[in-house]
């Protein structure tokens, strides 16, 4: 099952490390993360979707709470959160089909962010689904590159 | 000095601790750092944002390069590239302010992902010079909670 883990931490060298190490120690892959300041530039706060076993993340959220430099951690998953990521994709653009992609592209509410004779760079914010489905409809025209941040969550409130 | 570096890896455990390890090894702090997969999901792409003297960072990246599991390391600073990064930020809005604080959103193109009877959570794309305003301006209404991603970068193309 997919875990959506919320921590916070002091913005501290190493403790990135030993935050991943803590993951990949048991084995766990990380299918991304994304880790900036807060408010307070003393205090980062990373959110890291992995996979695996519900009783063994229960275990690695426990040793994550005991390590140096570890202040909060959230397991967001079964409560209600809102997730999103930043996508960058650059995508190959010839004369004859630019007008397309800039069609897809709308209906994305996709921001352009570089133009070049030959690409167009967008900018595309959503949910895994709408990132999915965008990059699943410009594939065919040529993407050269990609670039996501991983989810970053928030609690809803009631 | 500010750098912006784009590795790719094998999408394997344990690959992330050894890239965080390097860096804090060195005694550096990761002011941000995001990590996604690309469009095969066997390989990922992080985008690290560091400070540090321009020629250990370079010490760095070579000793990047040589890690198992690590494909490619470009260093961007100084080459031209776009930035931008996501921020969720949860600000308590009450019924005499709700007004002012949709108007700050508009201007910076926010949008709403959650609205209760006390908050407004809004989600922000942009550089670190937008995002730092926004924060600035909503900051007196009562901040919180935030999270950002980090950034991701990709090169222009001339």
């Amino acid at each position: 099952m997919r875990h959506t883990i919320s921590v916070t931490v002091e913005n501290k060298s190493g403790v990135l490390a030993r935050v991943a190490g803590l993951f990949s120690g048991r084995g766990f892959n990380i299918e991304s993360l994304s880790v900036g300041e807060t408010l307070d530039p003393t205090i980062s706060r990373m959110t890291i979707v992995t996979r695996g076993d519900d009783r063994i993340i229960e275990q690695v959220i426990k040793q994550l709470r005991k390590l140096i430099d570890v202040i909060k951690v959230s397991d967001l998953t079964g409560t209600s959160f809102v997730e999103r990521e930043l996508i960058l994709i650059k995508v190959k653009a010839r004369e004859s089909n630019r007008a397309e992609i800039l069609r897809i592209s709308d209906i994305f509410r996709g921001k352009i962010v570089d133009v070049s004779p030959a690409t167009f760079t967008f900018l595309i914010t959503g949910d895994q689904d709408k990132a999915e489905a965008f990059i699943r409809l410009v594939k065919p025209f040529g993407i050269l590159e990609i670039v996501r941040t991983g989810k970053v969550a928030i609690a809803r409130e009631v």
